[in-house]
């Protein structure tokens, strides 16, 4: 069979990637399982460099998510499965609400379409974000069933693909599921758009030896989970059974409610005979507004049901991240 | 100022035109109270028959809702406010997916962005429903903050287009507010394709001396409001004061819980001198289906809050409709 990651020569579309070649497998659209004979990553541009885990099997495509026919043209096969990660990021997408809506919104259309164009019934497992929820009605601890009324567009344009996911799957259309991602940590490589950017920053600066500059408060509180979870999560969801889903197919993923005290706490317990760079808070109050607006609590009862994991703690996550890339 | 009624040749956008212009007046973009100089209505089809009720301020338009430039040629003042109730409706969007598509989001997204492109802050009012309530883990009792997980292509636009209402207001591209209806009971004239146009004609073929045929069990369950409410809650909802409502933008309309047997009931107490027609139960799967994966109680508790109306009782529906129609 044949997979596809949208987004997918960015950080997590790499390692879902690796992941899967290394699995070797997965569910067809026809039930059984079948071996992964083609991966391709599609997203805007593509890496100077093929990275090193990719084999014969990789494809790497650069292209316009937005464009129907440049999608289409990538889910080209029935025995399909699509992992659809690209997405404009929170901080990007409330710089320039117009891109954010021809990527997530557009771009998602178009994933779904061209899954929905297919003769099977392709497995579509889509990144949603837990920044579908907000606002000042939001409950103290959002779980599975909590209201989404998004304060970004971003988080708007996730909640709206969790809807086109449940109805294009209700009406037979493809077999989706959408994965609620906490804030990710802990990213390598450089700063990006996302308000959540400094989180991974506050570990990965420090451990460079480099300054690091936090842009909240240190009392400010978010869900998190390492990258490893997340990449379990995706395939975990994509290997669920679907009647467990039911006619919600959206997930909060497991996640660890932290502030950024007890992050800096952790980085220290794990990384104290390092040479550590120096942590400094520097407010910034769009960065502060958007972190605000984020849930305070998550919990995730369907995904513990579904067996999707969690990290063991947040100093493992540390030291998972120690482990691959430094 | 002008006012403008996507939609505006139905039942609904009709009888609001028709108030908008005994009202003459709207608080306009720059907050002060404005008389209605200018009332469009927008419609795929234009009626044969001018309405009795449309004076000379009124003007009807038929066109394609999904077409940007048409939309954008109707929003064509700073000084407007614009009710957005053009929709395909329940049963119609589960039997022609695209066209719900491209009429409930395409066309919601090319009301919204015509709104964005006026320089002031348009009040928009937007026509939701409850059908955005549903599924498996729906709350007993629905209310404004309940999730939604709609099972009609209908509801998933409707919910799409609250979020996209909370956005554009969020960001200051227009005022919008989004009113969530209920069943709209009695509707005049032939049955359509909602879902719902059953309990309409329970009343309406009755009183005609006409049989009707009812395609659910008595037991049915749904939240229903006069007309004369819905409108005045389209009108008291678009008076609001932008920050009664907050970051959440959308709120059900109050509603009466009530079965098929209760409204049969309703409709014999009101007309016990008249000659009924008859009423047969000749139950339709696909009907039922849709109906019972509608809420089966709601609750209204910011509606009550902004004043918004709620007709005295059932009967005094039926009282309205033989007054208006009969």
């Amino acid at each position: 069979m044949k997979v596809v990651i949208t987004g997918g020569t960015g950080f997590i579309g790499q390692r879902l990637g690796e992941a899967l070649l290394q699995r070797g497998s997965l569910t067809a659209p026809d039930g059984g399982e079948a071996s992964i004979d083609e991966l391709l990553l599609f997203d805007m541009v593509a890496p100077s460099l093929r990275p090193a885990w990719a084999d014969e099997r990789v494809e790497i495509r650069a292209g316009d998510i937005s464009d129907a026919s440049q999608v289409s043209a990538l889910i080209d096969r029935d025995d399909i499965s699509v992992f659809h990660l690209a997405s404009v990021v929170s901080g990007g997408g409330e710089k320039d609400f117009d891109l954010a809506l021809r990527v997530n919104l557009t771009g998602g259309l178009n994933v779904f379409e061209a899954c929905r164009a297919r003769s099977g019934l392709p497995r579509v497992v889509f990144a949603s974000s837990i920044a579908v929820f907000g606002g000042a009605g939001m409950a103290p601890v959002v779980g599975d069933h909590a209201k989404q009324t998004p304060q970004t567009t971003y988080g708007a344009t996730k909640a709206i693909c969790e809807l086109l996911v449940n109805d294009y799957t209700r009406k037979g259309f493809f077999d989706g599921r959408s994965a609620r991602l906490p804030t990710v940590i802990v990213r390598p490589g450089k700063p990006n758009a996302a308000a959540s950017s400094f989180v991974s920053g506050l570990f990965r600066e420090p451990l460079n030896g480099e300054t690091c500059r936090i842009p909240v408060s240190e009392d400010t509180v978010m869900p998190v989970l390492g990258y490893r979870s997340i990449v379990g999560g995706f395939i975990a969801l994509h290997e669920a059974e679907g009647a467990a889903l039911g006619d919600d197919r959206a997930v909060s993923l497991p996640s660890f409610t932290v502030t950024v005290r007890d992050m800096i706490d952790a980085l220290h317990r794990v990384a104290k005979d390092r040479n550590l760079g120096e942590i400094v808070f520097e407010p910034d109050p769009f960065i502060q507004a958007i972190c605000e607006g984020w849930p305070k609590d998550a919990s995730y009862e369907r995904a513990t049901r579904l067996g999707l994991p969690r990290d063991a703690s947040l100093e493992a996550i540390v030291e998972n991240y120690i482990e691959d890339y430094l």
